[in-house]
């Protein structure tokens, strides 16, 4: 196996690996090995793999679909999603969403929330590197909401008001193998960003009569979806 | 109705309010007053309620336990677990928790986490302040573990690894008036405070496969073991 790259510096110059050393290289797909070195420098690693695991993808892929906040809490978003286990996140402009930056600077952020992604999956050992998508505009991502199952979540009193409850919908849909997650950013969507969700195909749901900041709506919705699902389709097996 | 104390410097100073404004007041105990104004000063604001609502407490009342994090971690988890409704959230100096601060700082920290709540509660419109207990000793924690359902969170591959499913252990126990989550600092609990825990009556529970960081896991938990207990309060009332 070589090794070149950005994590390279990381190896030769922060954690010091010299020649003997064993490391485990993960590649984002699934595989993870371990790798003794053979050779280092700041260019190139040659390592001879002694081991090496493949881990089956999760049976349910979830896309977290947020609207971009302010600040750095995005990057808070990304590194727990990661944890968590999204497989893919998609930063969204909203009607309420206060930040606007440049094209530039959108590319920036984005390059940024794929490094916090892969730190996140290092620390928590995670073989799959969650997808970082570019920022998308809401309309945009209406027309990228083609998975099994979409959930918009609202405030309990909301245009949505019988927003159905989790678990019967997660149930109902137990064989879905790709779902969509989305929040809003601060202040919420708007009305017609719920209309044209819901006429998307999107189930309006309530995480209950708290206002939840956009960060902990992620991180809440995401691990309750997880966890639903994965009890539906044991179910579904059972 | 008279108000005096911290929050009228903010009032008086920060957001201007003047006699004749109407606020919304929060007593932290279920109670949500209107009120116009009829005199402000910086020292007392007298004001007349012109409605009030008193909301119920939650049916289910959980304590969320966490082992001390380092640096401003819990500074985080105080005001994501504020906003989820934890009823009452207590810092825990386990064995592998890094900070061991001293009583001053410790009770200075308290005060910090309970300035904290007070204003996730208020930004999240939430009527129940949460209690924040001193910093305990894990001993200490033990024997305030003393709530319908006791629940510790270990990684997947433990001493506890017949770690039960949190939707069978939530379900069985559906009448559980007081839930108590148990989330260790970064390195986890030791296997010696995890067969502590389980001598006290504690169930394991996993999360799942990947590794979590301490705000992680609690933010998680709590959220999945509110909309779980909500459910299966439910599916009693049925």
């Amino acid at each position: 196996m070589r090794i070149t790259g950005g994590e390279l510096h990381h190896l030769v110059d922060v954690v010091r690996l010299r020649k003997g050393d064993e490391i485990t290289v993960l590649d984002g797909v699934g595989g993870i090995y371990e790798v003794q070195l053979a050779s280092c420098t700041r260019d190139v690693a040659i390592g001879q793999v002694k081991s090496h695991r493949h881990i089956e993808p999760p049976a349910v892929e979830v896309t977290l679909f947020v609207g971009l906040p302010k600040s750095d809490k995005m990057d808070m978003i990304v590194q727990k999603a990661t944890e968590l286990g999204a497989h893919r996140i998609a930063p969204v402009l909203c009607q309420r969403s206060v930040p606007h930056p440049s094209a530039e600077r959108a590319e920036r952020r984005a390059a940024r929330w794929r490094h916090i992604a892969v730190e996140a999956s290092k620390q928590s050992r995670r073989p799959f590197f969650p997808t970082i998508c570019d920022l998308l505009h809401f309309d945009k991502a209406m027309g990228e909401f083609h998975t099994d199952l979409k959930l918009i979540f609202v405030p309990r009193v909301s245009l949505a008001a019988d927003a159905d409850k989790l678990k019967d919908v997660v149930g109902r849909n137990a064989g879905a193998k790709e779902v969509s997650i989305f929040i809003g950013p601060e202040g919420g969507f708007t009305e017609d960003e719920v209309s044209r969700a819901i006429s998307a195909g999107a189930v309006p749901i309530s995480l209950g009569g708290n206002i939840l900041r956009t960060e902990t709506a992620a991180i809440a919705a995401l691990a309750i979806v997880l966890y639903e699902s994965d009890i539906a389709r044991s179910e579904l097996d059972a």
